[in-house]
């Protein structure tokens, strides 16, 4: 396999995606880190060789550039159980993923980006006047994800996927952004089975 | 194959994209219209039956239910050859229609849908005070897929991929939402091309 290299910043719930999947794959990653705070990934080095869009994270194939955290963790995930072989299952993880991409994480890892690492006092006007509008639909989205888990321990099938991954990141430490998971008991009890496989690592390691 | 229906509000881009990659394939699609203007898409029995987060476009697949334009594309074309083989070709079209859903529609779109369905003067303030920040963050979207555009015919490999579908859907509707695609010449080039292609059909069809 080509080298691999995980351009990022360690406390992005994205980056972190990238490296859960690895770790529970066996797969090597090297890490390279970047402060998104100070601009680091906007710099024209930056755009001009790991990502034009300015983000990351982003997964280096050898001499290719995969942007995009989801993406990554698909690429990763090729052919191994982390990606159900059933055509419909397959479509409804990447359902989550996309889900997840526009209903969750501008709300659920924003808020956690605002007030845990920007801080409440230093936000721009515009970011106070949405605060409540993100509030409001990261609850939505925890409901949402609520109602799904009451039935099932995990998002498709019956087994890990890059579904729960996903949710993962931010859900679990949505704390940090002031949602109160216990007010989403099957939301919990579904972050406590997943920090609970083989496999497991820590947003912090 | 299972009966397949459109859960759908015509005029939206993201259920476009389900009918253009259905004609593409030559796949049969019953249509089911819902007015999201008037809420038709929030009423008890769609958020039972249908789509619990309240949205179109929903694929309806025998019984079940597949949520999230996106991954009804990658259901309908498993197999097909709009979606590269080549395991980073297919995570890189993956990684162009999350981009899509992250950086793009929400811009682009919604400037579509606020300026050109609800009208300006309906606005609430909240969406107002959005505006600029929209059209710029639209813009730079726009500017993104030239520069992609500009060295290429396609955005992934060398032919149409759903990462093309995705990305049509509201980029050849963007001047309803104030974007002037004489701006971003490779992307005016690109949109032409995708609508010269056989099998193609129109967002009124």
């Amino acid at each position: 396999m080509a080298e691999l290299i995980l351009h990022e910043y360690a406390p992005s719930g994205n980056c972190y995606k990238i490296r859960l999947t690895s770790a529970h794959l066996g797969i090597a990653l090297e890490r390279r880190g970047y402060d998104i705070v100070t601009g680091e990934t906007r710099t024209p080095e930056f755009l001009a060789t790991v990502n034009a869009n300015g983000r990351i994270p982003v997964l280096q194939i050898g001499e290719r550039f995969l942007p995009e955290s989801n993406a990554a963790c698909v690429w990763l995930a090729h052919g191994s159980d982390m990606i159900p072989a059933d055509r419909f299952d397959q479509a409804d993880m990447l359902r989550w993923m996309f889900w997840e991409q526009y209903n969750h994480e501008p709300n659920v890892a924003t808020l956690r980006f605002w007030l845990a690492f920007i801080g409440e006092d230093k936000l721009t006007d515009d970011q106070r006047r949405a605060l409540a509008a993100k509030r409001a639909a990261g609850e939505a989205a925890l409901t949402l994800m609520d109602e799904h888990l009451a039935t099932r321990a995990f998002f498709v099938g019956d087994r890990l996927s890059l579904a729960d991954i996903a949710l993962y990141a931010y859900t679990h430490v949505a704390g940090e952004g002031g949602f109160d998971l216990a007010r989403w008991p099957a939301v919990a009890a579904w972050v406590d089975r997943v920090a609970a496989l083989p496999g497991h690592i820590s947003i912090a390691d």
